[in-house]
């Protein structure tokens, strides 16, 4: 049974976290959203629960997501035959296609998901608005299809959906000069997005804890470092495959404004609310040099 | 060799433009978009540059497209099993996924071609803001799955995007109470968005020259009814199958306000320009019973 | 020490208040701030801090306050001669004068306690853009000085202040066509004022337990009135003296338009959180008869 | 009879103009208004429709005009005499006020053919809202009455009335600083009031064909000229009495910041059409040395 | 010698002006001006410096002016040859013309005098915007030429100027469907666009003192009507014929909506600021019925 | 018995305050309202009248006013101790709640009269948004208690009050970093805001005549000096104890961009129209070194 010392223990929660909301009130915050936060549907509930109130004491969220293992599904079940140059699967014309209905699909799931909690939402790629240009990557000099390297975020549109109290959601497609479609790297995209919005936050959802000085000793996790201390470490080699590119997008995003980056443990539930609201940090924090907070 | 009388010639062309530019300025023009002119290449790239002219001389453009028979490919490629009720296809889970993903991939497609010729465009569905809240819809009673009837247009985010200069591309998906997404007949959703947004005109591309009071009579081509005579042609009996719910439509969308319906021949390049443009009228026009132009 | 769990428990009750704060969303609530929780140091920045939450989280709260005991003690030190009518106290000119002193003390101090908490106030009293008009109130027919009806409320400042992300402190004060002033009673205050701005809630905190159908009788306590049931009781004569008024108050406000009026006990931490986050009532509320939360 | 074919080709020209509105929307052009355009009556509706159509696609015109042949006949009508000095005729008062009148009454004139085609036009001297500040122009030092020199452009009212959507008309008179009327050469007012606006374009329309390298070869027609080619052509010596001025006023506009200007042959009909919507230049242009259309 | 006590003496005439400015307060003032006050040359300074003052605490005033005697002058100047129709001039072609040409003279005029003074001014005709839209006026059935009855004021362009601080001065020319330009007699064109305009005062700058009950005695000068009292007098057949017509407009505008029409002797020197700012009225005033001031 | 004469007189009085009008509009006055001019009731209700009719002539007054001689009479009634550090009254936390309470309600009156000839005021503290931010002011290193320095000014709700047409009637209260409530001289309150809020004029009525080179020889009154002459005067010596932080204070205020601080005789009736709206200086101005008026 609840007491009423139970009630008041709940709005001391409340109380506790005024000084966050005061601090963030306003401010844009961009949420990668991938991997296990994307497929356990408890987890999904939860990271749109938290965005939610995000958006309902004042901050600006805008969520950025990838496809995870829906599209290779698909593709599978289209039956396509998949090429690799350098290790690398090739996007090719059909492959972009699914890539690209599979993406929007989830995206407007997402949308879905957020209006269900009364927050209204906007599902759109980056060529609504030509939000996301880009270019053709290539992978050592090589054609490797339809993945595109952005060269350029125009604003306009995500502005006016946040200037109108809409959440956007937004899935890594681009266009490049000619207009054809092109998958991007959705880290990159929510990079990129967070620099060119001028974000005061930029959040991974990912699938580890954070980042380890040395991965095989849990121990060794660190829960916050400077830009400068970050870059060190990528030059030191240590640091693994899937991380490096993340961290150095996090590096990134702190040199175009961003105040800081967060690499969260998205399996843990309310991650982010823990992250923002008290000071129980999960995962690993990337700051500027001169932030003291 | 262009003489400067040619020339003068198109410089006339312009002048005679005139009178209806400035009759529609800044009038809401909703464009069902579908058929052959969703399919040959070079239709469609006529239907997007006279959309792209409508918006630049002040016209305020909303598109609504289907998803022809790309929905059926994609079943197919996918294997699913097909059922019927009353003859319907029954829309399961599976089915609305595709459905869903290929009309995202359709609208995202029409956003790039508006985009390549200039035009910021912006593709969502009626998810989206919640935009199109739907029902199920019954046939003859029986349940046929994920198919929607609108129960309510929310023109909020329409009417901000048109606001910030945009052109809304439409896919006909809703959500009903628990948002779950629903198919809806592009017809009904282009009519219910016209009706809705107070729209000057609603303009159908059909496969079709207009609407016959004998089918097999070519020369029955009506080219302008009142509403009170549709409904008249609707008691008949004559109307045929595919037709029927159209005209419906058409007089649904005049009774709510809607100024004037078109039942172009979608097939016929520039239609929608001669339709609004010049005194040449190309297929059928549903008019108010006091409207005089 | 705090475990994960422990942090996710609070997440948990952040997420709780999310429909509570969907549902007030810039909605003005009018809080009569009075007895202990105007005397108790704890019990202040207590109410402080739950108002600052409820502006933070989107709420438009407005203050409105009494003197209490302070200008009994201050007309005491001051060594003024107090006459009674009708066993009531006559307001006579340096009374006023220091009640009015007195009164904007507590208001300019309530505002300082908003601002160290990081909320921006501004301490008004009714005669500022002559907020507050009032006439002289009689004791069954006798002057008994400068004690006030409010005969109008003009919202033109308060609306400012709210539009501009302020919160009115408001001292219960107003002045009479010649611009004299008047002391107020501070509960006629707040319901005027709720009534003319249209608030949603409107929140006595007072030092009992709420309503009672029988006061002897603890177990008595009525959590909820519909307005209707209200009026019957009020009529039934056996409302005591200084609930009688008050319940009159709540009357009022409800049929003008007030939406839910809260007796509330004002000597329980966060009472005004428990009542408008949390499903744990304190307290009476007064409804509108068609009601349905 | 027109058949199909015929109104495609017509809206193929509609389609044809689209990059040249798209380049042009919102963009201010300033057309010097004179010569037989201003005399011939088919001519003067035809400038009249084109300006009408800048207007409706998305064009902000300014119109500046002389008075052209009938202020000398007025001046001869009330039996004025006539002083010259260095071969200038003297603006005495007398003079100054039959011009003023004659060209209010232009002015007016050009504003009903507007107002007739349906554009909403408002005709004003300098002399409103002090818009031309002029001093007295001297002729080889001599004084030759009242004839003014513009020293300033005050924007303020000429931003008011394009940002109301109306089409201002100017006459070009203006007032010294005692508010004293000054006759300026309407070439020159044109050049301000386009440097001063920030236009994009302004258009001469004269009677001429353009520039010629020699004008006694009509081969030599020169159809674009940098702003360099100009100055190193008016140093030539080459250029003759009327061309010399106009020219100069090009370059200073062009140094102002405005994009282009544009010498038109204003007795071809729609000749700024086929300046702006087509290839077909009709005259000269002088362009900024780095400009690459 | 000017003493201290002269200077506080005319502090105290500006203290005076106190109750009158703030009654005024952005409300709209259609001063008709016209006879003496436009020929004198001091008096028409004296004017336009009490139209500044009006303008610069706060009202919002509108001249309307006629042509007085210079239109005839400048006609018998042109040598033009006169007809008449019912005693009335006949306003041909030619007459119209020059009639335009002089009243658009005047106007900027009074356009520069307004600016010399530090004030802001638009001279217009009723052809800008549209702004008077006339059909023919026709003298006990016969034509009579361009003489015109205002049919609609369109007060857009008005607006506007209000809107944007400046001072609109009107020339009384309309024009009809066709877009031909008509006069106006200037009372009807004051009168009108003070009924449009919802002004809250009309002044008519007149020659005379005011409205006699018997003009041959002077001390039946009224000094206050009531309309009801002025339709009274009107049907007694007693008011002679300039008069007449004038008090029509008056009883209009006021039924119209105007608060208060002056009839205002224009040859005492700041009559305006006699009339709006003391008690010493100066003519006569045509009031509502139930006016109380 | 007034003449047409005498109103007409009256009249070229406020046509000769047109300039000072013209020149003033919309610019920021600061009045530091004491002396004489707070405690003699008809000054009192003269200067309120003064500000009434700049306030409304278009000047946008901000009014700074000290408690006097009330403050003592207060502290003296409430029976509290006075201690001195260095000749200065100590400002224990007894005697700031008495100066908090009577500076409150001397503001309040000021609401009051204000509000009385038809203006609207709000009366603030400067801790009422945080306007004044101060720390502790030692006398020669010794704590003299709550008597405070400004380090800040908060404009924001300052300007929020002159967006919104109000009056602010400000006392000289602010708060410390922990928000606690200090004294703070009134010229200085009064210089600082109108240094913040970049006034056009400070105003400061005093008891005095102006600024005597001799204050012995009542014909050396200073009508005007440049900041640089004051400065000079001020290192000079001769500088008497209360007039020497005035005119540091002038100094300061010009520094910071005031156009003009202006001493004043407030005992002069009117001495603030007298100022600004007549040639007849009263008291002492000082004016930047460039300024030529």
């Amino acid at each position: 049974m609840e007491t009423l010392e139970n009630w008041q223990e709940k709005a001391e929660v409340l109380i506790e976290a005024l000084p966050y909301i005061q601090r963030f009130r306003g401010k844009i915050i961009v949420v990668k959203y991938g991997g296990s936060a994307m497929v356990d549907h408890e987890l999904k509930k939860s990271v749109i629960r938290d965005v939610a109130l995000l958006k309902l004491v004042g901050f600006r969220p805008i969520i950025v997501h990838g496809g995870g293992k829906e599209i290779t599904k698909w593709v599978n079940k289209a039956g396509l035959e998949t090429n690799f140059v350098n290790g690398l699967r090739v996007t090719d014309k059909d492959t972009m296609e699914i890539a690209e209905m599979v993406l929007n699909k989830i995206n407007k799931g997402l949308v879905s998901m957020m209006e269900k909690v009364g927050i209204h939402a906007v599902g759109i790629s980056g060529k609504d608005g030509t939000t996301l240009r880009v270019e053709k990557k290539l992978s050592k000099g090589q054609d490797i299809g339809f993945v595109g390297e952005i060269k350029e975020v125009n604003t306009r549109l995500l502005e006016e959906l946040l200037e109108n109290d809409l959440v956007p959601v937004i899935c890594p497609i681009g266009s490049d000069d000619e207009y054809h479609s092109y998958n991007i790297n959705a880290d990159d995209a929510a990079c990129a997005i967070a620099s060119a919005m001028g974000a005061a936050k930029l959040a991974f959802l990912t699938d580890i804890e954070g980042v380890y000085e040395d991965p095989v000793r849990k121990e060794t996790l660190i829960s916050r470092m400077t830009v400068s201390e970050t870059e060190k470490f990528l030059a030191s080699g240590h640091v693994g495959g899937g991380m490096l590119p993340k961290l150095q997008n996090c590096v990134d995003a702190i040199k175009s404004g961003v105040s800081r980056v967060h690499i969260l443990d998205g399996r843990i539930e309310h991650c982010l609310l823990l992250e923002f609201f008290t000071d129980k940090g999960v995962g690993t924090a990337i700051i500027a040099d001169n932030e003291e907070e």
